[in-house]
């Protein structure tokens, strides 16, 4: 994969949402020496709704995994909204993946892939692969994902 | 507000409680190069007792904000006794915020908001304003709130 | 103790188990500058399976400590199989405790210090100690403890 973030954003016919207004007193990004802290992202839809849902409660995995991939939509529009050019990031360095979890559902590594998927497909198998946890919480306003990551930048 | 954020803890007339002792085996603050991290801090009351409460349980979610507001008053406590001088700090860069919640609230972000504008109000709008998560977990001894975070160094 | 981190982990007679295989899209460890981040590492034994339980619900606070000591030795693990030399490691900066929770267990910092009391005897009882959360969470897999950290390196 030789060709930049943008273009690979394009090439897979990326829909990305609106970034989300701020849910409290806080910046959605923040940079600070050679790193691009971003706040917790939910899963945005593109008429600006944000998904609902609860693993292993009323969503099944599979649902959950497409709430992965739409936090990391969001998290892409975020970054372009408030920071700028997409291919300053050189890669993604840590993710916490927060899985709004029923307490016997186990499987928030895989619903976090949808997210982590996403990173690769547009950052690359080795940029777009950072250290990660993925565990369960439980999230505001009934979200069934939210993630905080941390990249650096060229 | 061009006053220094030990001026605006006076000017503001805040009471801070004692910095806690550690809970376990950690320090309560670690400087690295030009940042200064914080372990998890709870709401110390100024009496030294621990607030106790879960949101949407047995603690409304205006209870739960001034909780939220003591952890922020507990941590300048602790970064004043464990570090020394408070306008040494240059921002906040990184808060997660944990909500002692039942598995049906979902206004984590509101709660954390009595610690962020705290943080505000003593290192400015800007400068005390950074990334944040708002979530909920379970919390260790009862506390209704607990934050982490990560400042940078002038 | 003047010895090196390899040195203790052979006089304390530490048995380490296999690194973990990943559970999901990301990398063990990554560096970046001077810092060595690891992901969410659960409880390996040495047979390659995880330990499973939930504090406070069929594990008493006890083995729940010992599963966060069995963190620490796979961490350790997988720092010697994914970076190599255990001695580059200058010490522990930042440790996200994750305890699989039921609403009513409140000793979390407790248990963590399983782990905490492990890098201490490793890297020393200043460098092996650093900043701390430890936290009630629902965790992937059924594991009892899950532990990221950041170190720094010489």
């Amino acid at each position: 994969m030789s060709d930049s973030p943008s273009e690979r954003i394009k090439t897979l016919g990326l829909e990305l949402p609106p970034a989300p207004p701020p849910a409290g007193l806080y910046k959605p990004i923040l940079v600070v020496d050679n790193f691009l802290y971003i706040s917790g992202q939910g899963p945005m839809l593109p008429d600006g709704n944000l998904m609902k849902g609860r693993a292993g409660h009323d969503m099944t995995l599979e649902e959950a995994k497409l709430g992965a991939r739409q936090v990391g939509l969001t998290m892409i529009s975020t970054i372009q909204t408030h920071f700028g050019d997409i291919n300053r990031i050189k890669r993604i360095v840590k993710t916490l993946g927060m899985v709004n979890s029923d307490p016997d559902f186990g499987d928030q590594p895989l619903v976090i892939n949808g997210f982590s998927e996403l990173m690769a497909d547009i950052f690359g198998a080795d940029n777009g692969v950072g250290v990660r946890s993925a565990v369960g919480m439980i999230l505001p306003g009934g979200i069934p994902v939210e993630v905080e990551a941390m990249f650096e930048l060229h």
